[in-house]
């Protein structure tokens, strides 16, 4: 089963501690819930069209690593897995 | 009696449990409201006009299974079958 | 005395019961107030107009069947019998 | 002394219950205050102008009788006779 | 001293009683503060302005007679007089 | 230090008493705190920019002196003076 | 690892106080929790962008030292530093 996220939004996954890197960003999942988590994008929208068929980028792909806030968008389960469909103006940043 | 939604609407009816393939999405409709169910698309709007009479594609048809949130949109009750119809902008996903 | 409506407004009227047809939709006049009602249109205004005169075209005609929310618009009521004004935006679907 | 509306607003004068003719609309004065009032038009603005000078047209002229909400813009008083000025996109029907 | 209304902004300066010509508006000053109340026009803002460096031209000039409500834009006070700097489009009507 | 402000914002410095001409404006600073004031304008900003780097001219350079709200936009305080920095469409008047 | 702000967002860190010259602007950092503060510019996003592909130009470099609001935008901790991500509208000023 996928999931293809309409317009301009992004299906996001939560980051696993074990596989965030040494020197990598402090999760505050336990902690702050008003902090922004790290994520990994699993499938992106074809962004907003208009009547010409055009749309806006989307400036994501899957596999990239984002912050987005934890409360952002609306949060669905699939088979345990938890993901967020977030619309890609409020993913706040890609991180390398 | 056929629904067939205005402007950018969309035509949802819920998708019952027994119809669910394995593997499938957990349909959170006994347990959390806030979370988006999985519908399918019943029918579709022509999309919002502009005065040269050209509209907005929207990206779906019916068949189509999405999800949406339980509270999107309006209910209506045709023969004992509850519907949603649910501006595009508010669906959320395809699921395929 | 004909009522007209303006821009992108629709002149609607409350379908009976006794004129709503076998396998029709369940009107939920009597019961849950928040569900779109049936009414059926009878005037619809020329839409909305730029300052070249063109105007947004409305896709309905006197006569369509539509559903509606039981409290979008405005309620007039003339010679005993009650209508809604309601924006086009607020038709949720038509009826066949 | 004239009251000529600035930009797309409309100078509105209540109708007299002996002014309204048989089988008129029923005018909600004493009952009913969140209905529209039936109104004349006394006076019609240009309509919101653009820096080329040009302007939306607005679709009434004086002496078209209207419905529009009884709180609708402001109420002014000229020698004891009371008017609206009301933006046009508030008038909700012609009346003929 | 001169104030210069920047923008879409209009200074205005109520009209003294004694001022009022036969036959003119009731000014609700004592009255009922939620009517406008009558203006006389001091000065008048370029209007907004676009990148071009043109604007949307403002239908009044020093000298209209205007109808603004008594609490609509900001209230200055220039060697005892009182002043209210208020946009364009909160002015109602012009008064001849 | 210098303060540059950043798109259509203006750096603005309050006006001493003591630096108020003769038959000014009376500077309701201890008195009504809902009145503008006066204020001296120290830097401008470049305007709102759009994507082919043109943007809308702001009509104010350092010197000029304006009417703005007390209360408007941000204050900052550099070696012991405040300064307030406001978006132009909130200031009120030019003063001369 | 690299938080590269999207869209027109920029990447914030606060300025620790013995690096604030002489003759600098005052951190209400333990004071006025309502002014803003300064911060140095650690990342620029690439600007909103149109399904052309342009961007609207965001007119900071990392190294800049800006005023923004204490709660403007998200804060974000990475090895124990504090970061905040924030639009470019709501930044404020440049310092220089």
């Amino acid at each position: 089963m996928q999931i293809q996220p309409l317009s301009d939004r992004v299906l996001l996954k939560g980051v696993e501690p074990e596989n965030v890197t040494k020197g990598g960003i402090l999760l505050p999942q336990t902690g702050n819930k008003e902090r922004p988590n790290l994520y990994e994008v699993v499938a992106v929208g074809p962004g907003k069209r208009d009547k010409d068929g055009n749309s806006v980028t989307i400036d994501l792909k899957p596999g990239d690593r984002v912050l987005s806030g934890q409360y952002s968008g609306d949060e669905v389960e699939v088979d345990g897995t938890k993901y967020r469909i977030v619309a890609f103006d409020y993913v706040l940043a890609k991180v390398s």
